[in-house]
């Protein structure tokens, strides 16, 4: 299965391309929580890269319909698509609501919750470098592990930065503005370990 | 594969009228927005709609589990049917809460966000209409590329909207209200797109 | 297709396994509802029933991925799988949140949709144990049909419990953390009828 023609070995490039760009997101997403100065170039770069995200997903999608002989699995590969495009979403949509909500200088939650999207699609990026070839599968499964350690500290921060939102008499507006980002930021992590599942997945189907 | 057989094209003719629903029922919460008055009987309307809707996803999903052979991949008819039957969900879903949360007369945003809804089904429904026959692929496109401009349309307007509600000092549980009312129809919408993105899919494939 | 080699089997004894854990947890977590004492020690056996159903999705999903022949169709196994586990992680994340949020003693409108849960999840657990023979179609549907009841009534209860939220000049705070328990609730039994639909349909494919 992995002594792959020329033709087939596109999607693990535009898997590469695609979790590259996720990464590349949640980092813009990062650098614009540790320094909320230009926010709208930021936002703007942002969302650029949400829609490089969109062409390489659609690009996926019609090579998926056009060819009859995938290297993965058809859902495998479409799950993996999608999801790796809505990782790309979700960290524009937070940046978006940063800009649109007003909400003055991230909170250190916030920024926590960014540093832990940084890693977790850099275990992505890691990952999926090595998945067209199977004598990696140790390594590939250790950055699926690595994943799910990013998906654990995302729920915890959270849950952290809820409870200081309702501890500390924050006026409601903030509290739902601040919940609605966090929660997107969160989801967006939960998405990486989606990803990482169907990674394990594959790697597993192909032992 | 598009010369169908009649048992086949049945398929075709339940999708036709699980559009048409979706798109009675966004008229329906249309008229509902532009004119809050008999707020029960409208919404007892939608209710209607929405039990229809379940029966024709019922219908298919029951007849896909029957079919051996089936015009379109599975996994694209499974994905149609239950997205189709979101759609009339969420309309209903949206209906629901502007009677309970009694939040008096929609707002301007509210009956934009119903607009888009109403042109992103009007939009499906003009493309289950030629899907039957591949010599319209190019037509189909189209109204799949109308529907990608409504849920743009969509996203604009919810972001404004919220934009709004922080805005204007609006009282917290007004805020908790709408965002909810607006976040189901911007949904809606976005489901519409997951729509079209699987009937591009199915186009592509059998090109 | 039921006359099933023993390695197959295994597939239905781990849905029986993940749907009893289901259940579990939810009686568990209508227990923290009855009685909000001991919060701590109650959140933390959630807690632990919640990764024993990740153990279990886990194991389903590996032999998945091994086995060439399944007893149904991948696409169902998986969807049973990731349901029911999705039912257990909203079980345990509405828990986590009546401690996090400090709300209290639960609303009657929580523990209301605590014991619609409990009921859905039993439901499920009766529907799994037919499910390797055929024979028992008849009353598998009828365990599917009041998981169905279940979920209505679910909906049904969280439309009084935001009305009463937003009728009872409840401090905002407050509204958003209800709403939140309410939702991730009536959520869960939602999926409920997810897997109720997949087990449907798996039935139908047979008959």
């Amino acid at each position: 299965m992995f002594s792959l023609m020329p033709r087939e070995k596109v999607f693990f490039e535009l898997f590469n391309k695609s979790a590259a760009n996720a990464h590349a997101t949640a980092k813009a997403l990062q650098a614009l929580l540790e320094d909320f100065t230009d926010v709208d170039t930021k936002v703007q770069r942002i969302k650029d890269l949400e829609h490089a995200g969109d062409e390489i997903a659609h690009e996926i999608f019609d090579r998926l319909a056009k060819t009859f002989i995938t290297p993965l699995d058809r859902e495998d590969i479409h799950a993996i698509t999608s999801e790796l495009d809505n990782i790309t979403d979700m960290a524009d949509s937070a940046a978006s609501r940063l800009m649109l909500y007003k909400v003055g200088v991230p909170t250190d939650d916030a920024r926590a919750l960014g540093r832990v999207l940084v890693r977790a699609t850099g275990s992505l990026v890691e990952a999926f470098k090595l998945l067209d070839n199977l004598k990696n599968s140790e390594a590939i499964l250790k950055h699926c592990i690595d994943v799910h350690t990013q998906e654990n500290e995302g729920d915890r921060i959270n849950h952290h930065a809820l409870a200081a939102l309702f501890e500390n008499n924050t006026p409601p507006a903030d509290i739902i503005k601040w919940k609605d980002i966090y929660h997107i930021m969160e989801t967006a992590t939960d998405v990486c370990e989606d990803v990482a599942n169907v990674v394990h997945t594959v790697v597993v189907k192909n032992a």
